[in-house]
């Protein structure tokens, strides 16, 4: 089985931690998917896989193709929790469609807000790259099927913000020291001007968790992909060396140290996890190995990522095969977790 | 380098830790030390110790005498954290002598409270064996010393709590599940109707840390040496039998599990170690370890004894030779505590 782009050890960087591109795009000639029912939808879902089959004819066994319809509840959430489709394309169920590719690094979304959403996921910083595998796409989508184009406006969609290039590029940082400084509040407003949010990837607002972030282009329209991506990378970059700065600073504090190496401890033996504090834990790992304080001891590269891609309640829940109760997917993440940290 | 008594493994039990017998004697001619300048208790001290050389001429190179006099601050404290001479006589200093055997497994304080105190120490529940040797201690002395004792109350100490056989035997027991659902408390009470004392070990009140105790007659007139050791065996070993009973109950709950695996944990990586946590974790350490917690990990079977004989703040400062601040003292703690725990 091809290796998930996420379990990609040597792609770790101490900041950036994935990048995803999106495009949205819309058949010419059909109704936006809130104004189809679930028949119609399906026809065009259709439509678009029919396109997908011809432009992608040889290389189609490198994806699977997935009725949302036909999935049950807890398999769609575990596509959410591992950051591969929308909350609302989980939730909408049938006439939804999903071409993902085995590595996950491709992921289009038929009929979720938009006709079709191409993602694209990279890990670390890879704007560029995956941006041009996203174009690459959409051109090869676009000489099979018709897309809904203005030459004034640019590519139409079902909402505004969308409007233009249909492009939403973001990345995922870690920021744990600036988010320990308080620095992260002041960085929010000011990339809010420069026509760019940031979120907190688990938690909200004061309860934001292990300092995971995204940060995304708002801007669409009268904007080119390009420039979009660019502002969006240089921004990025100065987020980055304003981290590792702070980080210098937190890293040499005793209680940090203290901290990240219980985190290992903890991690390494715990037999009951809550999804919170796992998240906590694998921030405190990511931080530690990427500033170096764990000398002498055996990790895998790629436990940081694992451990929230693989400890979601859904994601566990498909895992053991069966509904679990709060207490018993606390017991099977940290299985989970035990066994990626023993995977040396 | 002989090995401390309580570094011996296979000694441990899973409740009972250590046994004590302590007999308090005073010289026929001498007035009690508190009503001794210190160049009169020397006098006292030589007597005694040329008593004891002339007793023990084939074993004196088993002991070490130490003139308390003489010794710094930290190292007499260090010898009150490894239980081995009183508070009070740690600060007695000037005139005050111990005989301490190179295995710590006897301790004879000169000048404390009475003249001579003899304390034999043992791992486990060693009543009979530890007064045995208590015993043959005190007639050795006797043969060379004339001891005050008076046909009708038998000998006289300076405290009448002690007065009759001089003997105080006591007992630490880790009572872990006990401590956690409350019977501690009522065991208290019933204790000191039957004549004998608990007391909690490290902490005071409801601040007992990690469910040490320590249980000891308190009555020594009117009553034989026998008797006063086999009651305190009886009730030791009731006492024993409710807490493995309770332990049966305690040990299956996963998040008493979850706790002493994480202890595990937190012991191998931890920086910084407070003394109070570091009591709390030895004392989820040796749980674990009696109760078959710790499945596939190798873990020295004296750890949890070093972990709290090793860890007091002045023993600590004895091993860096120089004064530590109060975090210095926590990183060395650590240091010392991840030294036992990797030393399989």
């Amino acid at each position: 089985m091809k290796e998930k782009w996420y379990n990609e050890a040597a792609a770790n960087e101490p900041v950036a931690i994935s990048t995803r591109i999106r495009l949205a795009r819309n058949l010419k000639d059909a109704a936006f998917p809130r104004l189809l029912d679930s028949i119609q939808k399906r026809e065009v879902a259709e439509k678009v896989l029919d396109g997908f089959k011809t432009a992608f004819a040889e290389r189609v066994d490198e994806f699977d193709i997935i009725d949302m319809g036909k999935l049950k509840e807890e398999a769609a959430y575990s596509l959410v929790e591992r950051r591969l489709v929308s909350q609302e394309f989980a939730a909408a169920g049938e006439g939804g469609f999903l071409i993902l590719s085995k590595d996950h690094s491709v992921s289009i979304m038929l009929n979720e807000e938009d006709h079709v959403r191409i993602q694209v996921l990279a890990s670390g910083l890879q704007l560029e790259n995956a941006y041009t595998m996203a174009n690459q796409i959409d051109d090869m989508l676009n000489a099979r099927l018709e897309f809904a184009y203005d030459a004034r406006l640019g590519y139409l969609t079902e909402c505004p913000t969308n409007l233009g290039t249909g492009l939403r590029a973001s990345v995922m940082l870690h920021l744990p020291a600036m988010l320990a400084s308080g620095s992260v509040g002041r960085l929010a407003e000011t990339v809010s001007r420069l026509g760019f949010t940031v979120r907190g990837a688990y938690g909200e607002g004061s309860e934001v968790r292990g300092g995971f972030f995204q940060i995304s282009n708002q801007i669409t329209l009268g904007i080119s992909e390009t420039n979009a991506i660019d502002n969006l990378s240089t921004v990025v970059k100065q987020i980055i060396a304003t981290e590792e700065d702070e980080r210098k600073r937190l890293i040499v504090q005793p209680e940090v140290q203290d901290r990240m190496w219980r985190s290992l401890g903890v991690l390494r033996t715990a037999r009951l996890l809550s999804g919170d504090e796992t998240v906590e834990l694998a921030s405190n790992l990511r931080l530690g190995m990427a500033c170096g304080v764990f000398k002498g001891e055996k990790i895998d590269p790629s436990a940081p990522g694992k451990l929230i891609a693989l400890t979601g309640p859904a994601t566990l829940t498909v895992q053991s095969g069966r509904k679990l109760s709060a207490h018993e997917r606390d017991t099977l993440r940290a299985q989970t977790v035990r066994s990626i940290m023993n995977d040396k």
